[in-house]
């Protein structure tokens, strides 16, 4: 388990979003707890609805494409909206029912109304019998099907009273619109720092209402936050929303600097991090730097071309330096994509701890520069400017002495402070901290160059 | 032991050798059977009669150098040829018998014929105190001497004889030649994939009947097919014969892309693969590929500049891209240059695993290169087109559809298709049939660029 | 343990130091023990005492500067000297004796005489409560400040008696002189070795008499040699000596092309080998081949700010190649700084050791070149030349013929002896004696590119 209280805080005052000190996990909790019983999809007005809640904490800019807009090698398709759907028995029970669970239908179902017996439903049912408790979540966007999700004992319910059964399932596909949601706070820098979540699936509460909810948190208090990168969230449907932004956007994607896709940041899992295409980015670095620390079982994993939106945004044309975090990652856990995905198995303490990461790995990309020391040859007396920190100060000060000889060591010109953290294995706001006083002091001058992995 | 059945199979029908689904070892060992009983050395009529043979299955061309050639920093020695040879009791019982085991004599022995005792024989006779009942494999090259191999056991029959030997050795060394042989199968480019096996042993029957009938066989099956690549088989003395080669090939020692050298390739052992003095040429690298699967237990070695004649292609004067393929190696069985290296050490299967693994090798050089994503920027819409394989597909499909993901993010220009396999985990073969795919639905250009390692 | 007796010894009659076949351990510890009982420090004649010693083994130049002159970001300090002090009880006792050890003394106190109770005297006291048996060894060179320092018992033992002390330190802090000595060993070339120990501690036998005396015997046995570097030899004091030598050596340090510190390097633990920043300069590969050998188990560190003069060399604006060698680390054993660092703390045996890792890595330095192989095509027929050590010569004659041809495969003029040496893991005296036998018979050329890391 991790251990907060041992964590190196970031420090408000300094610039940069400064956020790893709060914690938010309660209000991100909350909101996740809102968004959780609208049944979204890819398209349709359970992503408006999720957004009107969402602006209710940013100002949103919303954007929708219609059906038929070419996007990339991608076709916007058609809205899909559902008003009800169940499957009732000839007395007229709802034995499987939509308003108990929006997991019940096939997500992006087609319209269906019928009297069929079992033998014929059956090839529309999908069960889990490993997890026969569990309605399991199943969708079918890019080819015409209707069906129904329930678990294993539902099932054998409905062959236990055979007959005949009603089956309705009140959905539209039909021309409207992909919407999605975008949030920019301006930075002193027109660079941009890229945060996006997935948008489009229903009643799963770690995927994704956690990191929906976590991300408009995250947005809402960097927004009187001043900071050196401009940020864009991105709130958009899975792969065509992804697909859809980056075929309207060049001019942005080209200010990306480092970004973060969000998804499952609620169970108590994990952490998991997986790495941008190119392996050694900033962002890469900045959340290994976090992640890897005593009391922590973090897992770095090297990117592969399957997940979240990631895949698009380090597809080959964009290679852009955007990894994933998670708690545990998908298709691990046997909560994944089933009815077991509620509120129960998120929580405020995990939340918590997933925005803290993120905002003190967003804290190092803030506060990285490049600084060059000033009496390059041999060391500069400490302690005449009184900058060593007293013996008696125990760890921290000794901590604090070691980061000054280490950045006084390596600012050479061409290793900035997460280099320094890197090499030192000090943490990075003690690094930084020691940088600011020999910067105070005039001992070290700011190169301008920017970070780790400046261009 | 491997498990061949779980192995992935070539595919005939593609472009490249593939005779990775062919399985040859009951012919190969036919084969070096017949090579097992002619006393070879690195000069006589021993290499003829072996190219004789040879001759019956590939069209060869033959090639002999006058004793005293200069060659590199070495000069052709003379012809060494033997008719018979043996120790007699006074009674004239032959005690020990060439015409039993041509090991017992020397190899490159001089001629005697004198009767001697024991004391004045005893510096000329070579036993393995450590393995009684074998006879060692000797030879003196390039110093006169004449002497006799055997059992420990043979020599204390001699001694509980004693008294007074017929010892005769009916060899001449006189000015002759210098033989090998070549086969050149010409494929679509004029580069080269060459293939050596020394054939200078006698009764040796892993080494080297086994690499030579190997090589025979491989250079047969793939004389009748379609090759990217064309592939030098040379049959050569071991060091002198391949340093002649070396001397007078200037123009195709400039055409060789990759190079096996083959020996002691039919034992139950291994397998063992010795990298080129590159390390990280093509060649190692398919050949890691193969053999580092699981079933196996693969010695991978660095190079190190002794052994067979990797030494040669890869002195620092040439550097060509060759590795050595063995199953035990050379040295380390206790069977190595002793008559228990005869047909029971080797077996059809070893030698059928063997030709399956260097066929994989060899279709991994003939099938990789580069292509280039026409769709970079995010994921084509593999659905669309049909190209996703069913869910239903199981583990296959789910590989097949990693694969194209994988392709696709990575066919950039800079990464060939055994970059891809490496660095997704996946058999070559797979990835190599997800980029068919990709290619024939026009999402791919084979950019020219050849595969890994192409200059 | 290290085996000594299994070590490869250097030649004596090769070009280069060839010290390691000596062992000057006996005579090390005699002139340490010389060096034991004198109370140096930063400044003052204690320092200067010790050069008196020491010039009557090398020829040395002494070096003052005046206090308050500028080195670099620092000032040179006011010169301490001290005749005597004590704590004395109401009987005239001295209970505390600097004349039993000049530990006693806080290093660079300010005289004080004055009757004082226990309560008054107490924050002028240093003590080990963890280690009640020792004196500390405690310093205050850049703060006014005077103090004792004594064992846990000692203080108990004021504590019982109670009542007024008389408290006496008889030092002068004065306008003065910074002093160090400095030995300049012609070799060959005038590019230099730097060999650089502390000379400023007092009674402390391992930190650092041993590395002042072994320094020494090490110049002097040099001194009668024909080398191919210079060698430089400082005995500076700490920190304020190396940072006054840089500030006034322009030219030198652009000469110094390799360089170790020596401290600590008589006790019975370690070895330990701080690499320079570089981190893979020739001395950090020398060290490590000497080191890193069956039989010892030594400690390699990445260079860390920390530490003794490596610090100053290694400062950015410097950054030489400069390692530190020491037995025990510094800081990582009991008797550190302590009255426990005592003459029985140090021994022949081990000083002895010392000296002959660090003559073994000087030569290596030495001898390291790069050749040229003039038959590169092929291997060169080693035979013919005699050249082949015979079989019968046992593990040393195939080690010898091994490195023949390791020589002769990577001598393509990118790799020196010390690259061989690491590639092939044998011992650099075995292919420096392989290439030196090469070299004889006009197999290779001396390139003139120096050895590994060469400009």
């Amino acid at each position: 388990m991790s251990k907060p209280s041992a964590m190196p805080k970031g420090n408000a005052a300094e610039p940069g979003p400064g956020l790893a000190g709060i914690d938010p996990g309660e209000e991100i909790y909350a909101l996740a707890s809102e968004f959780y019983p609208i049944c979204r999809s890819i398209t349709g007005d359970g992503v408006r609805t999720t957004l009107d809640i969402l602006e209710r904490h940013i100002p949103l800019e919303r954007h929708e494409l219609p059906t038929g807009t070419k996007v990339l090698d991608w076709e916007i398709p058609r809205e899909w909206n559902i008003a009800d759907a169940y499957i009732k028995d000839a007395e007229g029970n709802r034995l499987i029912d939509f308003r108990r669970s929006n997991l019940h239908v096939l997500n992006y179902s087609t319209p269906i109304h019928r009297r069929m017996d079992l033998e014929a439903l059956r090839p529309h049912i999908f069960t889990l019998p490993d997890q026969p408790e569990l309605i399991p979540y199943r969708t079918s966007y890019y080819a015409d099907a209707w069906g129904f999700c329930m678990s294993q004992s539902q099932l054998a319910m409905l062959e236990s009273i055979g007959g005949e059964f009603e089956v309705y399932i009140d959905s539209t596909l039909e021309d409207g619109a992909l919407t999605w949601g975008e949030y920019l706070h301006k930075g002193e820098s027109a660079d941009e720092i890229l945060l996006s979540t997935h948008i489009c699936h229903p009643s799963l509460a770690n995927d994704n209402c956690s990191g929906l909810a976590l991300q408009t948190i995250l947005a809402k208090l960097l927004s009187g936050r001043t900071t050196r990168y401009s940020y864009r969230f991105l709130f958009v449907p899975g792969t065509i929303g992804a697909i859809a932004w980056l075929s309207r956007n060049d001019a942005a994607v080209r200010r990306i600097k480092h970004g973060l896709v969000l998804s499952c940041v609620g169970d108590p899992g994990g952490p998991t991090y997986k790495k941008s295409r190119r392996g050694d980015a900033p962002v890469d670095r900045a959340m290994g730097h976090v992640l890897c620390r005593p009391g922590l079982k973090p897992t770095i994993i090297d990117f592969f071309p399957y997940g979240y939106d990631e895949r698009q945004y380090c597809s080959p044309g964009f290679d852009l330096p955007v990894g994933l975090f998670q708690r545990s990652q998908f298709g691990t856990f046997p909560e994944y994509h089933t009815s077991a995905d509620d509120l129960s198995f998120i929580s405020p303490a995990a939340l918590g701890d997933s925005f803290r990461w993120i905002a003190q790995a967003l804290d190092i990309l803030e506060r990285d520069r490049t600084f060059l020391n000033l009496n390059p040859k041999g060391e500069p007396q400490l302690g005449r400017r009184g900058l060593y920190a007293s013996v008696g100060g125990g760890k921290d000060a000794a901590r604090h002495n070691m980061a000054m000889l280490w950045v006084l060591n390596l600012s050479d010109g061409s290793h900035s402070l997460l280099d320094i953290a890197e090499r030192s294995k000090l943490p990075f706001d003690t690094v930084a901290a020691a940088a600011d006083a020999l910067h105070d002091h005039g001992l070290l001058a700011d190169t301008g160059a920017g970070g780790c992995g400046a261009e």
